[in-house]
This record gives C-alpha cells, structure tokens and sequence, in this order.
C-alpha cells in the first residue's frame, strides 16, 4: 500500500529491457548514437512537430532550468503558480540558471492559474521600467502539483497572454504523459498547438529511471540548449543509457499505457475516498495524484496497515494527505487503503 | 578493435546487475535509499576516511564543477593544468558553478604539471591585490589527460604549495581507478593523505552507466555541497540507480579490477607499439591510455583493417593518435591493431 | 513646488565644497587617499564602532546587492518586506550579485515587516529540506518605502529573530539620516545595538552627488567585500571624489542637519494636508515622505499651480501623492502647495 | 614630478566648472536629464554615429564588464590580449557579468595582438564542438597597456578576423582619446568604421572625476544595456553630475585638449629618456605612458629627487619603469625629471 511518490516507483520492463538491449558494443557517445536518432523520431511523430529538437537530461529540476534559461533573460521574471516544482522544490536552480533571474507566484485555485491571475501578475509588472525586473518566461505545470489537469483552451488562453506580454511559455511536464491520457487530447494539443514553447517531458515519475526529454519547438534554440546543457554538466558521455530508457518508454506507446495504469488506479482511489465517510477531496483528480483530509483514526487506520503517504499537515481530527498512484500501483494496494481507512 | 574512449564501453556485468536489482520496491528517494548508506560505508573504508562525505552525481563535468564551487570563491582562479578537462572540455562549467571565477593554465610535460610550473603560476599571481582574481583552489587530474600518473610524492609536493597559498586541492579522478591500481599505492595515499580535499571519483568511464562519487574530506562541506548538488539539477529522485551503480562497482573490488584489466591492455599495447617499426610513444604509460605517433602507411592499414582511435593530428607521414583501452577491451582486439600496424 | 523625490536635489554645499577642496594633487587612488582615512574614523565614532569596516560605493543598488551578496549563499533566499527597494527597485540586481538567490516579500503595513509577518515567512521556509532554497539573509529599509521609521526596539525583535534562524541583517538606509533623526536614537542603536550586521548608508539622497556607504559591523568581512566591490566595478579609481562626499557630508553632522531640513519641511507639510479638507495621510510621516489621498480638484490645483510630485495611483476622486522633501526643500514650497491645494 | 598614474590626476576645470553648473535645480534623474541628450548628440557627432547608443558609468570596469557582457553568451570566450586590463586588472568582472564566461589570452608585442597572434587564438578554438566555450567576443584595448595605438588599419584587420568568426569586438578605450590624438585619425576611423561595435570611452582617465561612455553603434542593444546597467548597480539617480562631466568633457574639444597636453609631456619626456645615457625605451610612445628600462643609479637620483612613477620590476642594475603623463602634468616635472636622472 505505497502512496507515497512515484518516483519511487521501480523501472518499467520495458524501460530496463531496452536499457540491457542497449548494454553491448561501442556506440558513438555524447548523443552521437543511433538511439538518440530513434527517440528524436518518436517524439517528433507523436507531438507531430516534424522540426522540433529533442535533448536527454537525467532530472527534471535540470529538463525545467535549462529551458527556462534558454528563453528567460538574466534581467527577467518567470511567471510560476505558487506552489510549482521551479518555485518551492529546485533549491533556486532556476534562478541559478538563468543567472539571477526573478519568479512571480501567480496565484490559482486547484494548482492552475487564470487568466485573471496572471493577467493581474502582468499588469503588475511595470513593462518597459529599467528599476524592474522585465517579464521574461511564463511557466506552467501540466499535471499540475495539485493533481489537476489543463484543458487545451486553458492552456491557449494564457500562452496567448505570455505571446502578447512578448513572452516565452515554459512546460512543466514532470507529469505531462498522465495529464495527456487523461484530457483526451494529443501531445501536440496540449503542447505547441496550445501555444507552449518548450516543454520538459517526464519520463523518471512515470516508469523510467532518470531521463527527462525537452522538446524545444523552434529548433533555433537547439545549439545553444546543447551548450548549456554541458556546462551544466547535465550531457551525459554513455548517452546511450538516456536514449535506451526514453527508446523503451515511447515504443509501442508504453509511456502512454503506464501514465493510464497510474491513473487508473488514483481514479479507483478517489473513487473510493469519496465514498469514504468523513474524507473529502482536495482537488479534481485529473491524473495520478489524489489531495485528501483524512479523518484522524481513519488515518491512524491506514497507517497501522502499513500504508504509505504523505501528509501535508497533521491536525487533531484530520490530516490532509497527498496520494500518489504510479504505474506500478497495484489493484490490491487500492482496495487495501480503502479497507484500512474504512475500519 | 575499438580504442575510441572508455566512455563508449558498456557496463560491467557486476555493475548491471545491481541495478537490476535495485529494481523492486519502493525505496526512499534523493539519496535516503539503504544502498547509499552501502556507499558511503564503502567509499569510506577504501579510502580509510570514516568521516568523509560522499555524493553521487550523473557526470563528471558535474562532479568537478561542483566540487571546485564549493571550494573556490566567486573572485578565485583555480590552477589547472593547460590541458585538464575543467580547462577544455566542460564548456566553462567550472566558471559557471563558481559564479565567474578564472582557470590558470598551468603547463607541464605529460600532461602533469610540476612545482615549478606552480608556482611559477601562484607566483603570477598578486595575492593581495584587489584588482586581481584571487587564488582559489587547485585541480589535478589523475590520470591525467596525456595517461600519464602523479605519484604520491608529486600530489603531495603540489598540494602542499595549494595549502600555502591558503587553497584547496581538488582532483579530478575520472580515471582515479587506473591511475590507483597502476600506482601501487592505497587510495588514501593518492587522496588525502596526499592532500586532497575534494576528489570526483569517476566510476562512468571504468564500467559505470553514469555516475561518479564526490568524497569531501572534510565533512563540514557537506551540507554545502547537497545544497549546490540540488541547484545545479544533479540530484536523482531515483537516486538507487546510482547507488546501486557504484554498490556494484564498489563491492568486492570490481572497481579494482575492471580498472586493472584496461590498464593491462593497454599496456599490452603499448608494449606491442614500442616494438613497432616508425612508432613512438608519446608518454609514459600510466594507465589506460596510450598518445602514440604511427607512420601513416601503419595507420592507414589499422584503420582499413577495422580499428577505431582518435587522432589529435594527421600529418602526411605520421598521424598522433590517442588509444584508449577499456575494462571491455578483448586481447584480440590488442593483438588485432598490433598485426594491422604491422603490416 | 517640488516633492518628486530627493534624489533629484542638488548636492549641499558643504559636499560641493569638500570635492572641490579634494581637487589638487595626485593623492592615492583606489580608496589609498588620505581622505578615506578620515571617513572611516568619522564613520567609526558616530556609530560607535571603532572596529566597523567602512567602504564607499556610488549607488544605493550597488551598497544592497553587494551588501546581500557578502552575506546570504548563493542557495539563500533574502526576507525583504513587499515594497523593499531591493524587490520591486532594482532588476533583480540582489539575485544577480549573490549568484542566483531568491527574495521572498514579507507583508506588514506603512512598510514594516512584522514580528508576526517575518515569523510567518520564516516558518514557512523548509529549513534543512535540501530541495528548497535556505534563509540567507534579512534586509530591512529604513526609513521605510512608506516613509515610516522601525523603533530601536522593533529593529531589535526582528534582527532577533534573523539571528535565531542563523541568518544575517542587512539595513537599507537609502535614507537612513532621516530615520535616525526623527528617532531620536543614537546611530548605533538603530544599528548594530539592534542587530544590524551590515548598513547601506546613503548619502546621494541627502545631499551628495552619488555615495553610500557600505559599513560592515564585523571587520572579519572586509577583504571579501573589497573583493566584490572591484568585480562588481564599483572601486573607483578616483575614489577621492567619493571621499571627499562623504567627508564633507559627515563632518560637523552636517549630514544630520540635512536630514533634518528635510524632514522638517515633511513634518509642516504632513500637517498642513492633515489640516486640508479631504486629504488623507497613508501612513504616519516619521521622515521626509508623505502618502496622502489627495481629492481630484485639489490634486488638479495644485498641478496647474507647478507641483511636481509622483502618484502612485490616480482615479475620478481622488489620487495617492507621493511627496518627498530634501534638504533643499523650501519653506515657500510648502506653503505654495498647501496653498494651490486649498484653492 | 609625478608620473605615477593618470588616474591620480585632478579633474580639469572644465569638467568641474560643468558640475558647479549643474547643481542647481530639480532636473529629472536616471539619465533623464536635458544634459544627457546633449552628451548623446556631442558623441553621436564626434563619431560620426547618428544612431549610437550612450551611455554613462561610474568606471571602467564596469563600462568593460557591461560592454561584454552584452556582446558575449554566457558560453563564450573573449579573446583579449594576455596584459589586458579585462584580464588582469579587473578582479573577474567580465566573467561575472558575463555569466561565467572564459577570456583567452593571446599574446602580442608591445601590448598588441597580431593578424598571427590573435588568428592563432582563434584557430585553437573547437568551434561547434559543445565540450568547448565558444567564440564570444574579441576585446582590444587603444590606447594598449604598453602606450602603443593599434592603427586603423591594424583594428579593421582584427576586427575582419572577429566578424568572420561571427563574434562582436569591444574596444577598451579607457585612453581612447590618447590613441586618438595620436593617430590623427577622425574618432569614426578607429571605432566603428574599423569594426568596432562597443566602446568603452574613458574620461576618468583624461580629467574626469568618474566617467566612461559606453557608446553601442548598433542601437538594437540599447534596452538590453540598460537593464544590464541597472542590474549591475551602476545606474546613477542624480545622473546628471555623470553627464554634466561627460559634457563638460566633450564641449569644445576638451577631450583631445587634454589628451594632446598629456601626450606632449609623455613624448617630451621619451625624448628626453632616449638622449638619457643608458636609458632604453621597451615600447613606441604612442600616447600618454612610456615604458623604461632605467639604470640605477638614475632611478635612485629620480627617486630622491621627489619623481614617483610606478616600477614594474627591480633589479641591481636597473629598473623597468613605467611613467605616465596625464592632463596636469606641467613641463617642469619633465624637464625636473630628466635632470634627476642624469644626475
């Protein structure tokens, strides 16, 4: 009963067979192997984005940074909802990356921000006054940290509003695979049809070991991602070990069939809470992550079970706790909280 | 007949499997997995440092920047030999995690560099002088760039004119293992007790998939260090896949001997090319790789006979050539080269 | 009728006159002048810190970021309230200096930050979590951006509270003589008695042509900042002419009778719009900046008779004023505004 | 008898008398002010650049660190001779503003970079290979470190070589109006018409209390620089006493009035040395500052007799001198120093 993350989730078999398969011989380094040709093929054709580059990072902090840095100007302020990964989880690398750029919390209910609330973070944002940092890149999340989705329109409207503030819109994607299977659309409507510039597609959360995708829609921007990509020290010399995951994870479409399985069992989940006396739910669950308060004992219930969770805060009658389903969620871990939370 | 590099070998079979056998359950992320701990007890005890700090990032040029930042101040230079990787092969990282700071080339003959050569170059430099980047640290490699090995009476020589100068030592070890097994010293005598501070103990280009261990020898850098580990994108949620990496490169000495099997190699070659008509060898032959000079007709034949190395120059009577054995490299592949130079 | 800002009056005589005294000779350079000898003893004994490290720097930007950089990580995130200078004032300069840090804006009315407000923002800092950013340092401003004053005792609860969390305060005195002499404290006690470790000192505000010193509490900091003065280019070369500002500007308090003037004319206006039908002050005037709510016709009367001064806001009714006072600011000018705003 | 340095000369009373002149009032700050659009239309006329951006700051270095970083990605490398002030003498500032960039040294006699030298450079440079910083900018400085002028002819020629590589040239000018009274050259001849697209002209050196120029030839960099100016803190607020120097500076030709004074003292004082018995000149005066080889026994008598000039090594038998003119330099401190020396 192992809610607690999915990155701790082990690697997919497909994702460790290719990554063996990979495992002979002495290909070119670097990204020069013939993988790294394949993977670039895959994405193209599933984001139908015949021109766009495609780069291998192995963690997502580096796949959000360097994308951010690429397009955000040192004198620049990134657009972020208050809770995103760029804002409270990377240490500042984004800012380090950027070299001393600034982040504006947008504000938003469920994860998400409006158009109301970055229309009001732009406003206020004195455009064209050199005592104040320019805007220089709008960041979204998709899945966002609240376990919702963007819909394609939500998206377009407010790449629409980065596109008129002269902005380049950044993509989040540490999720972006179970927020894609869940709206229904493809990768290119709720990417660079929507308006998104860049984006950072995960692929460590959802089954792979450690390997992130940036797929950068004007290729324009390739040779210098390249440069900074190495010195950050994010290019790997035996490349072939990101390709070989990334190869496994997009073949057949596996990535999409794991980012279903993981969101097959939060909606099984939530399903269950919901009927669960006393629970309620946070937010929508528009993918593989579940914000719930608990009751107490039902809490203390779950835990004597052995299941595994992270609570956000802990009151005297309640805890809010964060769910997080991944492809290797099991039926029988489901049906093991709800039983356990039940009594 | 592959002797391109050691960074396009496969993995060792040791290696591999300890990763597939971290493949199961769900682990703490970041680094808190039980096997880090097997790590840390592992790099400690050959190093015969109970109280060192060790990391593990993906890559080495990650490994050095990091470590250089965290002992080299904003307004430093750092002493490194005119042909060290930090100098030309990282694309600036070291100035970048530094936050601006300055490489001295230092020079020196097979690729080492000497206390004259030091301190001809810390005596360059106006300590005390505001106008002047200030001394910062000093980076070694070994093995060095030309395959070449410090002994520990070298280290120890140059260390202690760091440790005047009121600076650090860093060493860059991407190929520390061959530079150990070919030195008949323990790894304590080439490190610390040698007078390093801060060693990147490569483990990439010796049968790893991408990983290298940072041992801080003074422990009070540590929380620093994961600090800068994090900004600078280099931190795995999945973080077993490296700990197992290095676990299985570690445990039993395999570390030892995949590095001992390439020196062997290599030294079989260079044995062969010392006997060979027109070729001379342009270096000592420390470690694993071999800086050679071959009539043309000899290369021409070698390369029409299937053999891959680098060349650094091509002239029309001779070419430089660079052969890099790895812990794969079969004696056939040895005796193969030799018999196409031959003729 | 001019309240635009102070940093639009002209120099003092008693400044001009030290600059013009300064130039005859070939005295040192680079801060060697005997002059500087002098200002750092003045500095020294008004703020009774025999051991305090004094350097001069031309801009108020450069006295924070520089000020920030020496003392918050390149990690760290600066507590700094919503209105600081360093926030919303200085494109991102504090960022760019430390390498790359964060500033989190803390609320607080009339432009103080909080025993409460702080608390809040430090306790929401994930302190020890590796994946956020750390607390680097505290920045406070006085006088305040709302042109209130912090008391001795409110600057020592929040400097208090820095120290408990093992963080720096650094103080913005853009206008720091205006707050000291309406405080009726001695320098240091709404200095280092409080818990300051490091003062931006201005002086281009009250009365110089373009100086602020930067006085550092704990000498232990003073090469490290040399260091950072001259790659941030801000070490003059004839660094007389900004000693001899400050030497004119301090001797015989001069700078204190400046500061008076000016908020002497603040005090008479603030009490003459207290007096005026349907005007409102924002804040108390504790210093020579006033917020008023100015009724439409008044504030239109007042154009048209030749006040200058800035609004912050403007609506059908009514606009928010902002209304400096500099030492040059005359009697009649007050006067002339209260009168054009009577009607 | 002062020869130490140009940059402990007194301000020229035009430039003062400009300053006096513009303490009055309440003009716009921030470079707002009247007297910044006319130095803009004086240097736009001396350059012959109806276009050209300017702008003014403090000092050198910073108006050096900007320049470039404007010009050179955070991946580049600035090609700059091996005794250039950017190098030696700026403490890392244009590796911090930059973003961690790398400066190559290439080397040259009498402090010029050849078609050779400077090519050689260039040639060693790995161009789109991403383990390599990249050409970023070529730096050349007029008047050079040794006191030569690079002719038109030799800046066209480096700057071609530059333009090929596809990188921008700064120009050091921080003596450009020494080299400029020397060439007999228009200001267009040696800047832009020769390739130069940013230059660095200095006034503080040449009877300024503390100004540089930075003149852009292609506006379309002139928001980008003047976020970078605010950022680095060397925005002024009260602006206008930078460009009342600047204009005080420009007016009536001062600016060459000044460098012509200062270079006649310097090649009557070359004269002079060359009829000296044992004297040797080490490089052409070609402007303000001479380079020396004195005996002894010469220097000794100088030395008693009250000269100062700065000595850049010392040995039994003599000194390598280095003496430089400036604005205020008076005949007899010529014709005194010569007859010290011959004794």
């Amino acid at each position: 009963m192992f809610f607690g993350s999915d990155n701790t989730a082990p690697v997919a078999d497909g994702v460790m067979q290719a990554v063996l398969d990979a495992n002979r011989g002495n290909p070119a380094s670097y990204g020069g192997e013939a993988a790294m040709e394949e993977v670039r093929a895959l994405v193209r054709r599933a984001f139908d984005a015949p021109e766009a580059a495609v780069y291998l990072v192995p963690t997502g902090t580096a796949a959000n940074a360097l994308s951010l840095a690429l397009h955000c100007p040192v004198w620049g302020t990134v657009y972020a909802h208050e809770a995103a990964h760029i804002e409270v989880d990377e240490c500042g690398a984004p800012e380090f990356f950027i070299g001393g750029g600034k982040i504006r919390r947008v504000a938003g209910a469920h994860g998400k921000m409006t158009s109301k609330t970055l229309g009001d973070a732009l406003a206020a944002t004195p455009v064209g006054d050199v005592h104040a940092s320019q805007p220089g890149a709008l960041s979204l999340t998709n899945l966002t940290e609240a376990g919702t989705a963007y819909s394609a329109g939500e998206l377009g409207a407010l790449t629409a509003m980065a596109r008129d503030a002269g902005i380049a819109t950044h993509l989040d994607g540490a999720r972006f695979a179970n927020a894609l299977v869940s709206s229904g659309r493809s990768p290119a409507e709720i990417s660079w049809k929507a308006g998104v510039d860049v984006l950072s597609l995960g692929g460590t959360k959802n089954g792979c070991m450690g390997v992130e995708a940036v797929v950068i829609f004007d290729p324009a921007k390739a040779w210098e991602f390249e440069l900074r990509r190495k010195r950050g020290g994010h290019l790997f010399s035996k490349h072939r070990y990101l390709s070989a995951q990334m190869l496994g994870w997009l073949r057949d479409d596996l990535w999409l069939d794991l980012a279903r399985q993981a969101n097959r069992r939060a909606t099984d989940l939530a399903r269950g809470l919901e009927a669960s006396p006393g629970v309620t739910l946070l937010h929508p669950v528009e993918g593989n992550m579940i914000f719930a308060r608990l009751p107490r004992a039902a809490h203390e219930r779950a835990r004597a079970a052995g299941a595994a969770y992270f609570t956000m805060s802990e009151a005297d009658d309640a805890v809010i706790a964060r769910l997080v389903a991944s492809w290797s969620t099991r039926d029988e871990e489901v049906s093991g909280l709800l039983a356990a939370l039940a009594g």
